[in-house]
């Protein structure tokens, strides 16, 4: 029998079919998601719990003229399967493919990209508004996880929503977890439901009270009585009432039929609305529901069957457990150490110090702004926090950095994940501009490991420093180096990996994981002739100055690598340095290393440095083109760059 | 008689008064601020509304061993008065003097920094938690205005800190008004109380709702309209309830004695608790509880009598002022372009948008994250919205501008008022970082006018772009040029300011203010027969690298000017363009002028230019040290870092 889902090449085909069909579409679409995300590896779980909710949205609005904004994303892979977009399913996350997440740039459907969390009700609003002012027709709906509640600009979009009283419907996917379990006052809110309200209940309650009292004492205490059983028996809806929504629900996420009718109910009525269904993460996949809060998130390629991942590499461990062991054993050896992460216990690693120490170790929720400031305060009172943030969510709180913590030269190390590419997750999520953010904020110290030896030094080393400092470290497997015993590092001093000769022909400069790419291709450039110094920087900030002055002044040929921005990033630290000890004045030639000047694209992260130019042979290939013509040097950045738009 | 304040050398003296002093000492401390701050500005009327929530504060509580934490801290100042600072409080603002805020450098009874908005809860709750793993003893006490409740972040705190069940005290001081008068659904539901409940209320209207039914009719029809009456008629706490929070309130918070009944049986319980205190902006001043919407947030010099500013100057306007004119011009011009702000009507000139054009201006709220993606909503449906946000403010809206504008090339503009140095507000407020922070973002194009001319045609070039673009002035009278009719500038274009001859000795190049100090430090050069030529930046980026490039290979000697830290600024980038065109190889001798890695105190703007060598005559002294000698060039930096260094 043909699958409904294959004559779906639109909203359009979506809307003609009658509503007893749903039920059935969505268990295809739910089989394709399991399909490819074994494949392509994705966000299973969210995807799997919203399908119904996608269905229904899209059964009763009518997109692109009704606006349907994701929040995250995670929720949208139905979506992106009844929106034309069902033949490239099986390209998700993959170069070229679609996105794992909505872009603008690849559907009229997607009405907001999205990648980071808790924007959607912001964006919508801005809709909103503007089809106000501009004239324009049809609903705007945002679809908000839970999680995303916590964040804190969720909150200002609801605060602005609710006081403006227009036509907004936000839609709740309430699965309770984002990615891990959530935490926070507002969850355990709207978890109540569990234990109690609905209006029934609350007449139920009330009529008990009242039988119970002394026939015609109908007196104040009696009714005071039902009056604090009804405070207390308030719906989840109280919360958002509080902030001017009209509060529907709960409502049960997984009955497509009764979605339908209550979203075409919604969909009449004026003012900013919440609708409020529980849905189950993983739904309708056993090995997803059954371990929601990890497997259930996020996967790489697994085994459809089972949910196990289908292949276990034997190679060295990922830069995030080598960061979560060295982390565990600081929190062993020195009890002022604590561990704070936001939303991510499995994506940093931390769980397993929340396992051992779960005392020292907080999950803020999905609200980056709020773990800096906390740190700050936990920092003021003798206590060392050490905060993990991918890359690209530290964004969320520089302010924090810069006002919270530097200002005040409080002891606070942050983490840095995912820093450089990131591969699947693609433009949302590559860790980029971490270098140039942070290179600005003073007294910050900011340093790159080369290896995870040096991961162990750098957080022994922040931990010993009397201000604040901070490391970055890539999404992928550490170097394997037999493991060393961490030691506290001199400050702003770079190590020689290659020195070179007494007069070497080039010095490369790396930060971070990029240096040990630069030993190769100095290795092969010796074979060659061509005698390559390699300084593996270790501090961005303060940078060795003098090591890489000195180095420079013989050869006056630098090649600067980093997996990061080039704008205000490692090289153009390494260029201050040499303007300001006067070594520009007679000349160097210098090649800067690094990611575009543009949002690169999801793919496979490997392919995309060696395409950058990044890998071994991309550096030896620099470096010959600068001793070749110092002009040419210069112009492959732009090639560069160029590569990087096409990618991006 | 003298007073009671000239006793009060510590806390420890205000304790030792009868209770029946307090209100006494409560009016002295007020006349006391506005002698002040009639000679040197200051937030005067959150501070003269907090002052019986500052001495009871005090009174009942233990500082430093309990820790009072101030948000934002406008409303610090009886704070200072009372904690060893009396003495000083003269010199508040001042060079040398006294912080505006609370410093943790000036006084051990400032728990925690501040002077951006909402973080106190946040703060508060790592002392609280750093305390029960250290084994500290004393309390926490938040001290939050309702405005900084429309911050996002004291959400997420707010959010934790009901999670966790721990002794936190937050004082809501609730005057209705952050700076502007508040916008969203969380002051609404807080002013409520004016219409409404307390229990004993609600207990009143319960009662006529059964009197009004038939006798003997204790019918669920009855007990559903009682209930839904009680629910009708929730207090403003029930909000805080949601989050976890005791509420108690809403209190006079000009009651001195009730407060310290109040504050000491609060002290004693447990867990999270919120008091809600009414207090009135600018309170016993008449002429700023008159207008405490602008003249009593925060003002320079006035006469005490009256509360008018004692001087109006006859120059130039503001920056800020050429502005907001100009972008109601543009409104005027085009009905797409709407204007955005985050609590600052007055402080970024859009009161005047929002008169002429209240429904294409928004007030947001202390909520920059928000206010950035709610105009990347607008921006997706057609509308062109100027966001203006001080420069130091935005640093809280990183994230939005990468991941929600740029990523997606929404044309969004964003208006940096207060970039570079600000003055009497210090550390908290200079506006150092933004051209680093910007610079490092894909397909952004960013400007700095020179003049107020230019900032008219960079709004213009921005509202005629395709993308985001920013542009960023400086908190100071405009140059007093000639108005011309704003036009788009060609994009990546500089301008020569003084071309300088057939071979000039060296370049300078500015960006933004500068240029005019510039210009004339090369004037005064000219006189000593050292010719120097001028650019003019205008685009920060895309930079104009060809005629920098171009002008540079002759002199081989380059100034940098900029009013901005100098890692990752303006001059950074004219490094990397020299290296990226090959123009370093040939030898070039480069100075770059910007602030310093350092938080630059409060103190005036203009003398603190001076001392740090970007007024006329310190850019004419680099520029002699360049030509003397390549080496010490460089150094100048360090020199400038130094004293910059010691101004912080």
């Amino acid at each position: 029998m043909q699958r409904l889902l294959d004559r779906i090449d639109s909203p359009g085909h979506l809307k003609a079919l009658p509503v007893t069909d749903l039920p059935r579409l969505c268990e295809e679409i739910r089989g394709e998601i399991v399909a490819v995300c074994a494949r392509t590896g994705g966000h299973l779980g969210s995807s799997l719990g919203a399908v119904e909710l996608n269905v229904a949205l899209h059964y009763v609005f009518d997109s692109p003229i009704d606006r349907l904004v994701f929040d995250v994303g995670h929720q949208a892979y139905a979506h992106k399967l009844v929106t034309g977009r069902r033949d490239r399913f099986a390209t998700l996350r993959t170069e070229g493919g679609l996105a794992g997440f909505p872009e603008r740039a690849e559907s009229e459907h997607d009405a907001f990209g999205v990648g980071h969390a808790s924007t959607a009700i912001s964006a919508a609003l801005g809709m909103v508004e503007a089809r106000r002012i501009a004239g324009g027709r049809g609903k705007v709906v945002a679809l908000v996880g839970d999680g995303a509640l916590t964040g804190g600009v969720a909150f200002e979009g609801l605060n602005q929503a609710g006081y403006l009283r227009r036509d907004l419907l936000v839609v709740l996917n309430d699965n309770e977890m984002s990615i891990s379990p959530n935490v926070g006052a507002v969850s355990e809110w709207l978890s109540k439901r569990l234990a109690s309200p609905s209006a029934e209940r609350v007449e139920r309650l009330v009529k008990a009270v009242l039988q119970d009292a002394p026939h015609g004492a109908r007196t104040i205490d009696v009714l005071h009585r039902a009056v604090e059983a009804a405070k207390a028996l308030v719906t989840p809806g109280m919360l958002f009432e509080a902030l001017g929504f009209r509060y529907v629900g709960p409502v049960d996420g997984h009955d497509v039929g009764a979605l339908v009718e209550t979203l075409a109910g919604l969909a009449r009525l004026e003012g900013p609305v919440l609708l409020h269904a529980l849905t189950a993460k993983g739904k309708g996949y056993a090995p997803a529901e059954a371990d929601a809060a990890t497997r259930g998130h996020a996967l790489s390629f697994f085994d459809p069957r089972t949910g196990r991942p289908a292949t276990r590499s034997s190679g060295p461990p990922p830069y995030t457990d080598v960061f979560a062991q060295a982390l565990c054993d600081e929190m062993a050896r020195d009890g002022r150490v604590v561990a704070i992460t936001a939303a991510m216990l499995e994506g940093t690693g931390l769980r397993r110090c929340q396992r051992r120490f779960p005392d020292r170790t907080w999950d803020v929720g999905i609200a980056e702004q709020h773990a800096v400031t906390f740190a700050a305060g936990l920092a003021c009172e003798g206590v060392r926090p050490v905060v993990a943030i991918y890359s690209t969510f530290l964004q969320r709180a520089l302010d924090q950095i810069i006002h919270d913590v530097a200002l005040q030269r409080l002891p606070v190390t942050f983490a840095l994940d995912r820093a450089g590419l990131v591969g699947a997750d693609g433009k949302t999520h590559q860790g980029a501009f971490d270098l140039a953010y942070l290179r600005c904020v003073p007294g910050l110290v900011l340093m790159a490991p080369s290896d995870e030896n040096e991961l162990r030094h750098m957080l022994r080393t922040a931990l010993e420093l009397p201000g604040p400092a901070a490391f970055r470290f890539p999404r992928r497997a550490a170097a394997g180096v037999p493991a060393e015993e961490p030691r506290a590092l001199p400050v702003g001093r770079a190590r020689w990996l290659r020195a070179g000769g007494p007069r070497p022909d080039v010095v490369i400069a790396a930060a971070g994981a990029p240096a040990l790419a630069a030993l190769s291709a100095a290795a092969a450039l010796g074979a060659e002739g061509i005698d390559a110094a390699v300084l593996d920087a270790r501090f961005v900030k303060p940078l060795d100055e003098e090591a890489l002055c000195d180095a420079v002044t013989g050869p006056r040929r630098l090649v600067t690598v980093e997996e990061g921005c080039l704008a205000g990033g490692f090289g153009a630290a390494c260029l201050e340095a040499l303007a300001a000890r006067g070594v520009l004045a007679d000349g160097v030639a210098v090649a800067r290393l690094g990611l575009p000047d543009a949002f690169v694209g999801h793919g496979d992260a490997g392919r995309q440095l060696a395409a950058l130019g990044l890998d071994a042979a991309g550096i030896a290939r620099s470096v010959r083109e600068l001793l070749g013509a110092e002009r040419p040097a210069g112009d492959r950045l732009t090639a560069r760059a160029d590569l990087g738009r096409a990618t991006g």
